[in-house]
């Protein structure tokens, strides 16, 4: 048996080990993008995702918990955050789009199932900070889907392929 | 140095694969599920995979290739697919719907760059299954996005949590 509070902690505290895994997977694929426009794009959504975790960290003090390691608990994004590098090999562009898309969407999903919990357990602030980050979330997932003609063209760039060869 | 022609099937090889991934999911997501309604969606949705799957075989097989087994190359679906079940534990409604909000992008995002690559090397009748098949992926997106309300009191009530607690 718990309380509407104690699954509001529990769903901060997922969130802010999200964050923390969606930094390593941008950092990855910062340390794989060539394309300025799109490593701009990258690391201005590092900096909106810092800010993310810092303010969970902040809602999660206002109860008056310290953020846990729960690692484990953030499903489809950890195990994207533990991918053996090797994966990430040739035609990164598209695979990096792909994947980045795929997790601005599971992040607007926890933000989304977040904010109703809050909402039950009368926390507004929570509620504010969380249509504050679905915002950011959106916008990022909104750029990602204005390029895939771009992505894909870098990528067969990548692999040595000129769209010349057409049949 | 590759041509178009390789890399339209690579991406309709790794499609392919992915929709046997999402296959698998899916049938996780069932034997979890006890809601009726999300659980005719789901197997509705699991019936649209078994066919997008098929239609990805025929297009392989218009191209004289036979699938092969390249689970590796899933990125994100395929480690979704290997977590552990013991991940799946309590709140599942939510979890759920996370995680399947999460795939139907990913797949979202692999048909658009499918898509493209099609359309570089000329292949119609791809471009054609892709929209096809965009059109379902983003069907089942938003019956899941129409739904965050239900699938966190289903959550709540999973984890003996009602509403009336709220403060």
């Amino acid at each position: 048996m718990t309380t509407i509070h104690d699954q509001l902690i529990k769903h901060l505290d997922e969130a802010h080990a999200m964050e923390h895994d969606v930094l390593r997977m941008l950092d990855g694929m910062i340390s794989t993008t060539r394309d300025p426009e799109v490593l701009r794009e990258l690391e201005h959504h590092r900096i909106e995702t810092q800010e993310h975790a810092e303010q969970l960290r902040a809602r999660l003090r206002a109860h008056g918990v310290t953020p846990s390691a729960v690692r484990q608990l953030t499903g489809i994004v950890g195990a994207l955050a533990k991918l053996p590098l090797d994966l990430v090999r040739s035609e990164k562009a598209g695979r990096n789009a792909r994947d980045a898309f795929a997790t601005e969407h599971m992040e607007i999903a926890a933000y989304e199932l977040l904010k109703r919990v809050a909402t039950r357990a009368g926390d507004d602030e929570t509620v504010a900070t969380c249509d504050e980050i679905l915002e950011q979330e959106r916008r990022m997932a909104e750029a990602i889907a204005d390029d895939w003609d771009r992505f894909v063209d870098l990528s067969l760039l990548e692999e040595g392929v000129t769209t010349g060869d057409a049949a």
